[in-house]
Parts: structure tokens; C-alpha cells; sequence
């Protein structure tokens, strides 16, 4: 660290308008705690440098072959931490090219650039090659302006790059990677169907539009149930955003930059901010979560776990359906009595898929009471009553017993993976082989448990 | 039968604007069934007669004491099923004498007027003797005129007596046998806490009202959420009165004579009328309930019995306290997650009284969730976890585990009566020698559990 940076960090505490009240010790404390933090977390100058002597290589390949290519994210920005593993660089295509040679074409440069090659799907395919050490994307877009119509998602990822290269001043990127580990430490970093969080870019604006680290973590504390951060000020009317987080995006005032940001992620971020400025520890940083004795937690609960394998799809599309999947499950066990207190989807994206069920109660009555009509109404009470034969009078009300078809939520889960009813595409055929636990043996899944288990 | 009875149903069928269309061999059938039920339910000539003078009899006998009586209810009208056991004779004492007088002279009458008597409390004392064979009820009242303020709840009954004496035909009388035994065939004949049904005197009001048993039925069938029925047609404002049907007693327009009838009851009548007009048959009158396999229908049910010895009441008072208490067991299961599917109670009203519960599920699990804020509301949020550390965030909410003090239903109960918390006055210490049951063991409970399992 150097005296300035120092200096810099110091002033901004002394000046802060923070509830925090610290005495000059306290705050040199807190100065320290933090640069401790980024010691952890920045990548050294030797780092950076190798990264971008790879981009730079690469770029250079590309223009032989006549593409202009630019090295976009964290590494482009040096908001990336440490250690760095991805390098992405953009490849423009003339915008009257049609998409489906864009595949094409990208594969090819792929095989051109990297010894060995990888070709992923997104909107459209882009290629992945390890180059000493860094895993490096090619992604092909089409060259827009800021303000123009995007022929592709990805088109607008340039801009973004444009946007904060210009505005990004070297103070903000420390900042910018303190707010990185403080999601990561709460799960919440990524805009993936895993995170349902705060995307790299999402992260650089909020320091950019709140100055610091510290500084959004006294607003974020106290966002409001739906908070809008319009940057430049385009004055979009945001009805049209249903997403509980609205960061309208510099270069496209129709996109909502935490749109992947979902309720769960933005109310830990949230108590993560009040937590920390109630008490900043680097814990909130790095937490060593406590040990949880998973027996003595799981002892007496009604759990009950669905283990696949893991399908032959992307993780973004494996975590989507799981997730759809639980949503599905937690439905189909209410319609029948069975209460689920929580569900819980996990993978480890390579061999197993797990969904988790905590119930309220796992056996149920081998009678369902089902409710009629009120007396008022003599057609549906005779029918009802000629449906049910087995009915009763409860005040205005006719009730009915009918025999129960899956006693124990085991079973009716099972019967539902047989007939396919709750099960996405990619886990059809591999929800015949699932394998169903029940109490104790819901604990095999260690990883997955011990996530279900942590507070927060 | 006389020819002329005969002549006069036959009319009535004839001529009657019934949904029900039938040949004359089906009306004939019809009117032979239900002349077979009053075979069975009027009492003889010689019966009632037997009754009137033993009243007659009595009554001499509180004129010698200078006390004018009367002989009121069914054997006063005519109007008792078959056997006639109860006679009631009202004891008129004069306005200026204080109700504790009342208490004193009755029982001295009761002394010159039987061998041996018994004093029940109503709100204020009775004496009731047996002579031969029947249970004579002496009860002091006050004499008032018809809209006169009443002194106690008893001194309308006279009234109602000579309403009914004046108006009565002798055609009306087998038409409130009929409908007594329609009633009494549905648990629902009696306005007391076990019945919560249909008294006498609103029997022979119904009657009156409508013109016939049949005719009743007619309209019942067809009765709304608030059945105002007003015969004198007093045109009193009928909001105050929150019950289901609503009778306006001729001789007090503030008086709904049918208060006692609940919901329960009034919808078993409404059915009990459809079904009837639907098809006619005697067994609506005498239903043979079929035979009940009481192992094999509380197979896999979640039912658990409360048992206690019968306590040193009248019936009323046991009754309306076991119906307190099985309200309060459900409030207290139910507020701890234990779903009542069903409740009921029950006496012989000798030996045993009895709760039972049906539930949902009789074993939760060893956690339970609670619900906490939204995260925006930052002091409770922070209050919540700081309570609950065992929380988590799920969408804009903080949830948190806490540990059940009760997992099975059988335990949480047992507490319950323990503490006393559920359990009416008279059953403070019979409670604590409580026997619970469960699964197949209460079935024990015979006869309430043919009651209890029994359609409609």
C-alpha cells in the first residue's frame, strides 16, 4: 500500500457521515481491518499484467486475422480478484453478418487462437481455451452504440466495458473489490441461476454511483422495498421492472441491470450491510461459518432429500431446472396437506443433483376432509354429497372423508418422480434412477446439509 | 285410524303443489308410510288421558294450597310422542314475591305434592317428582300478560301454552308427532346442549305456520342463510338476532324461539327435508344406521380421546362444558400446528365424558418455523434475529427455527391438562385423571364412536 492510498482511506473515514461514531483509534482499527482485507483479495501488479500480456497476445491474433477484439471485464478493469481465472475478450462481426455464421466463425478463430478448445452455448455459442493458467472466452457480438438496438445480448457488454473504463478512477476499484468479497462471503456474488446475485458490472456501478464501499453499505442498509439507481438519470418511468433491486443501465435505460438479484439475495445483502456497519469485522469478509453438528440439527425433523445425477447440460441450465423442480415439488406436497416448512436445491454440477424437502410432518391422516358447499346451495350440496358418501354437517358446511392416496410424503414424492409430473426436461429420465432419504440419511448429502444448516 | 283422518291426508296429498309428481298408487303408498309412523309414535287414548289426570290430580292439590297451576307442554296440547314421560306444571306465585321466596315455597310443594322429590337449579329451582310412572315437574313462575316484561326466563312458557291451546287443531297435532320424530330420527329434536335442535314448542309453531309436516318441508328445503319466520307477523327488526333461523316467539317479538337451533343442526334439517321430498321413505323417520366397522374405519386416522369421569352435574351444564372444552383443545391444537380435520364430545352422562380429536397429523416436526418481518422494517428485523438466531432469509422475509416443546399431539394434550388450561370448572380436577387415547385404542369409546363416525 502506498502512502497515498493510506492517506486516501483514512480521510474518507475521518469525513464520513457514517451512524458509526469511532474514536481516531477505533477508526485506524477499522482502516487496518479493511487493507487487511484487500491485502487478501488483490491480486498482485505481476498478476494483472500477466492477464492482460495473454488478452493483448490474443487481441493481437484476432486483428491478423482481421476481427477487432477488445478485452472486456474485471481484468480489462482491474476489478478482478485474486486469483484471477477468467479473461474475456469481445470479437466484433460486421452487423450484416447473420448469427449463424457468427458460430461458425468463432469456432474457428477458437481453433486458431487455443491449442485445445471448448465451444459453450448461451444466446449463441462462444468458445473457452486455457492459456497459462487463465481460462480464456472468445465472444462473438455485433458492434453497437450506446442507445442502439442490440442484435444479441452480449452486444452490450463493449459498452458496458466503455462506460466504466471512462468513469472507473482507481480508488473505486479497491472499493469495488471489498464489495465483491463481502458477497461472496454471503453467497450472494453472481448474476448465475446458482446466485440469483449481484453481477461483476452491477457491482462496479453501485460504487461508482455511491462513491465507496462504506458509503452503499449505509444506503444499502436502508433501501426500500423497491430502490432505483439511475446513474445518468434517464428518467425511465420503472413500473415496467418488477425486479425488488432497479439499477437502470448507463448504456440501455430499458434494461435493469439487478435483474437477476432476487428477494433472498438483496435481504442478506441488505442485513449483511447493517450487521457490518453495526459492528465491521472481517468476518463479514471471510467467515469461518461455525461447525454445525448436522445430527443433532437434523434430530427429529421431517426431511426428505430426491438425489439425480447430474445431467448432461451447463450448470446455468442444471440450477434453473432444479430450481424449478423444488418450486414444483413444494406445490404438489401442499395441494396435498403436506406442509413444506423449506426447500432447498443443490449440485455440485458434476455428478449429483440434489433437491430437499423440510416438512412440517411426513405421515398424514389416511383420510383427506374435503369441503363442500354451504346447505345454501342444493345442487352442489346433492352432488357433493352423491360424490361423497361419507359426509357430515359442520355448521352451514358439508364435509367429506375420502381415503388418502399417499399416507407418507415418501411415497407421494415417489409416485410424482414415477408419472414425471414435477421433473424439468433434463432430469426426466434421471429422476427414475432418484433416490429418495428420509431423517437421518438426508445427512449423506454433507455439502449440500451444511449449506441448508448455515444462518443467514 | 278413523275413516275421516284418512279422507282428510289424502286430500292433502291430492291437492298438494309438491315438486314430487305421483300416480295415485305411489300417493296411497305414501300416506299408508306415513300412517304406519304415526301408529308408532301417537300415544293412546288411554295413555293420555292416564297423564291428564295425574296432572289434574296435582294440580288439585296446589289449589288446596291456595296455588294457582296450569298444565302446560306436549301432554297439555296433545302433542307428546309415544311414551309420555314428562309433565310439566307451571306454579303461578304472585309479582311481588322476591325469587328467593320462590325457591323455598316450591320445594315445600314439592313436598306435600310427591313422595319423594328432587330440586334441579335452571335460573332458578324446579322440583321434579315421579308419579306413576311419570317425572312431574313443578315449576314456579311469575303470571304476566303477553308483552309483559318478564321476570324470569320461565314465565313465558304459560303463554306460549295458551297461544298454542287456541290455535292448535287436532289436524295439526299428528303433523308435530310426524315432525318431532323426523327430528328426533336426525339428533336434532331438543333445544338443549346436547342437541342445540329443535324444541317442542318450535315444533308446533313450524307447524302452525306452515300448515303440515309436509308443507314445512317444503319450504325448509328451500330456507335461506336468514330464515325469518314471523307469524304474528310483528315486523320486528331481526338484525339483532344472530342466529341461523329465526322464529319470532308470537308472544314476545323479542324472543327468537329458535335460538337454540346452531348451524349444525338447521343444515341436518334442511338435508333431512331435500332428502325426504326426494324420496320418502319410513326409515327418515326410524333410520336402521347402518352397521359400522369401526377397526377398519379408524384405520391409519389420526384420533385421539380424552376421557374423564362425568362430574356432579346436570346434563346441561356437562354438555355445554365439554362442548367449551373440545373448542378450546382445538384453538390450542391448532394454534400449535396440530390441524383438527374434526372435534366432537361426548357423555352418557352417568359415568364418562369424552373429547375426541381428529387430526391431520399427530407427530410434527422437532422444529417450528416462525415467521418473522420483511427486511425493510430494520428495528424488528434485527429484534427477530436477534431472538431467533437459528434464522434464515427467503425472499424479502427472515424466517427462523425454534425447538417444538411438544412433537406428538398425545404429549402437547396431556400438558394441557396439566396446566388446566383448556379445562372448564367442573372439569378442573376430573382432567387430571384424564385417560388418553390414541390410534385404535378409542375405540374403546363405542358408542361415541358410531355416533362420531355415523353420516350426516
Amino acid at each position: 500500500m502506498c502512502q497515498g492510498d493510506e492517506r486516501y482511506i483514512l480521510a474518507f473515514f475521518l469525513s464520513s457521515s457514517s451512524s458509526i461514531r469511532l474514536n481516531s483509534k477505533q477508526k485506524y482499527k477499522l482502516l487496518m481491518q479493511l487493507e487487511e482485507v484487500i491485502k487478501k483479495i488483490e491480486p498482485s501488479e505481476k498478476e494483472i499484467e500477466k492477464a492482460r500480456a495473454v488478452a493483448k497476445k490474443i487481441i493481437e491474433k484476432l486483428n491478423k486475422e482481421n476481427y477487432e477484439a477488445v478485452l472486456v471485464g474485471s481484468v480489462a478493469r482491474g476489478t478482478a480478484l485474486k486469483p484471477i481465472k477468467d479473461i474475456d475478450i469481445f470479437v466484433f462481426f460486421p452487423s450484416n453478418m447473420p448469427k449463424e455464421m457468427l458460430d461458425k466463425k468463432i469456432k474457428d478463430l477458437g481453433k486458431k487462437v487455443f491449442k485445445k478448445t471448448e465451444t459453450h452455448y448461451a444466446e449463441h455459442p462462444y468458445v473457452k481455451g486455457k492459456v497459462k493458467g487463465f481460462y480464456v472466452e472468445l465472444v462473438p457480438c455485433y458492434k453497437i452504440k450506446p442507445g442502439q438496438k442490440i442484435k444479441s445480448a452480449v452486444d452490450r457488454t463493449p459498452l458496458h466495458n466503455e462506460y466504466l473504463m471512462e468513469r472507473l478512477k482507481e480508488k473505486h476499484k479497491r472499493e469495488v473489490l471489498l464489495l465483491k468479497q463481502f458477497l461472496k462471503n454471503i453467497n450472494c456474488y453472481g448474476a448465475d441461476q446458482k446466485t440469483h446475485g449481484f453481477s461483476g458490472y452491477l457491482c462496479e456501478l453501485l460504487i461508482l454511483h455511491y462513491g465507496s464501499f462504506e458509503e452503499l453499505l449505509k444506503n444499502a442498509a436502508r433501501w426500500e422495498r423497491k430502490t432505483v439507481i439511475d446513474i445518468e438519470g434517464h428518467g425511465k418511468n420503472t413500473r415496467s421492472f418488477i425486479e425488488p433491486l432497479i439499477v437502470i443501465d448507463p448504456v440501455d435505460p430499458e434494461r435493469n441491470v439487478a435483474s437477476a438479484v432476487d428477494r433472498t439475495s438483496l435481504s442478506k445483502f441488505i442485513w449483511a450491510c447493517r450487521s457490518y456497519l453495526e459492528n465491521p469485522s472481517e468476518e463479514q469478509f471471510f467467515g469461518k461459518h461455525e461447525k454445525i453438528d448436522l445430527k443433532k440439527k437434523a434430530q427429529g425433523r421431517k426431511l426428505i432429500s430426491i438425489s439425480m445425477p447430474y445431467p448432461d447440460v451447463v450448470p446455468e441450465i442444471a440450477w434453473s431446472q432444479l430450481e424449478k423442480m423444488a418450486k414444483m415439488l413444494k406445490e404438489q406436497l401442499r395441494d396435498n396437506e403436506f406442509e413444506v416448512y423449506r426447500s432447498f436445491y443443490w449440485t455440485d454440477e458434476k455428478k449429483e443433483s440434489v433437491i430437499l424437502m423440510e416438512l412440517l410432518s411426513d405421515e398424514l391422516s389416511s383420510v383427506v376432509k374435503h369441503k363442500g358447499p354451504e346447505i345454501w346451495d342444493e345442487k352442489n350440496t346433492k352432488a357433493f354429497i352423491e360424490k361423497n358418501p361419507d359426509f357430515w354437517f359442520y355448521r352451514s358446511r358439508v364435509y367429506a372423508w375420502r381415503k388418502r392416496r399417499f399416507v407418507k410424503a415418501e411415497e407421494f414424492i415417489r409416485q410424482l418422480l414415477k408419472e414425471g409430473i414435477v421433473v424439468p426436461s433434463h432430469y426426466q429420465k434421471l429422476a427414475k434412477k432418484a433416490k429418495i432419504r428420509t431423517g437421518k440419511d438426508v445427512l449423506k448429502h454433507k455439502e449440500m446439509m451444511e449449506l441448508y444448516f448455515r444462518k443467514g
